[in-house]
């Protein structure tokens, strides 16, 4: 059984949060972080109508990194995406989660940011996954409500699709941290360029994503950059 | 040409109004329709940003009829859902939308009712379509601009999806032969076993599966793969 954590950064309006704590309510999220919250909590309920209590219940806590704590995945939604260079504005469109999400097992954690800024580089990078929401290029920002209104509903009905039997093919913990690690040892020497080293790290975040490798093959990664990294050093 | 006519029928909100307003230019719609709003058009510009000249091109009418006036198909979306019985009642899934929608010409009605009260029986039985946005079942309803995000964007998606043939986001055919080939000669160079050395072929097979990579992603793999190989062949 998945279950699903909404963290919310730095919400500024108290409309927008209210609004959000009624779709926690519509799309059965498990757990409604806040990280730093701006608005006015009392005054949100008004717009949360009878799900005022999820802002109660609301789990609030000063840095992104708490709230991530024991999710297996943290998806992040950001309006601004690129073609190229930068790795961390180079996103996956929402539509195409659905077939990552139908492996995943634990905890998945839906990050959204401010109204204002959205959310900060390190931000982003802590995320394991950026995904843009599909809309017109000519406006592309969306309202946050509206667009966590979108996202809670893909993830839902994705998960409620596959809820049943989950099979039980997912990326190790310590495996991915491993890999990721050999990955990134594999960049600084390879690479001199500090934007294509982080780059290198997000690439294999992507690759490593719990679901889309199956064990054996996470384990046949892992080795495979593990002799790379040194046979490198030797060399 | 698919066109997406938006229809509010009563809108009694300004805060969903502007919002609505929003969504409209974030999904491309072509035309906005208002029947006999009941919300001040003036006051939910404020909540349009820069959208509010959505609000000054819709068109108002007193009908409901007015406005599927040239349309080829009207959807309308309805929280209310009966499993048998009263048929108006019956409701199409939100997300079974799609496969019908694929094969529709001309001009599509998307029809949302009232905050309060949504749509009158005699207003859903004009509609051809009813759907039902899939929620928890606990808690059906959705607040209305949040209710028109998802449908907005399971039909902008939709459609935009048989628009164009195909998106951009694949990854080309030659760097993923590229890729490839370095990633075998890396396990030959690395791996004594010739299972091995199939299975790392199968893995990145799998990570450069059209689709999962993006272009730039795919890119600083094929990199990756290439420095990782003149390295070890030089030492």
């Amino acid at each position: 059984m998945v279950k699903t954590r909404l963290v919310l950064v730095g919400t500024e309006g108290e409309i927008n949060l209210g609004m959000i704590a009624r779709l926690a309510e519509n799309f059965d999220v498990d757990e409604l972080y806040l990280v730093n919250p701006q608005a006015d909590i009392e005054a949100a309920k008004e717009y949360a109508v009878h799900a005022f209590h999820r802002l109660d219940d609301a789990r609030i806590v000063d840095t992104l990194e708490e709230s991530l704590e024991n999710t297996s995945v943290s998806i992040c939604t950001t309006a601004v995406k690129a073609e190229s260079g930068d790795l961390l504005r180079v996103t996956t469109p929402l539509s195409q989660l659905p077939p990552l999400l139908e492996k995943i097992s634990g905890r998945i954690a839906i990050v959204s940011g401010r109204e204002s800024v959205g959310l900060t580089r390190d931000e982003l990078s802590k995320c394991d996954l950026r995904a843009t929401i599909e809309t017109s290029d000519r406006y592309r920002t969306m309202n946050l409500a509206c667009s966590v209104a979108v996202t809670l509903y893909t993830i839902y009905n994705t998960l409620k699709r596959v809820d049943v039997s989950k099979p039980s093919i997912r990326t190790g913990n310590q495996k991915r941290r491993l890999a990721l690690n050999y990955a990134s040892r594999i960049a600084e020497n390879i690479f001199r360029d500090e934007q294509r080293r982080t780059n290198t790290i997000l690439l294999f975040k992507k690759i490593l994503t719990p679901g889309f490798l199956e064990d054996p093959e996470a384990s046949l990664l892992l080795t495979f950059l593990s002799r790379i990294h040194s046979r490198l050093k030797r060399g």
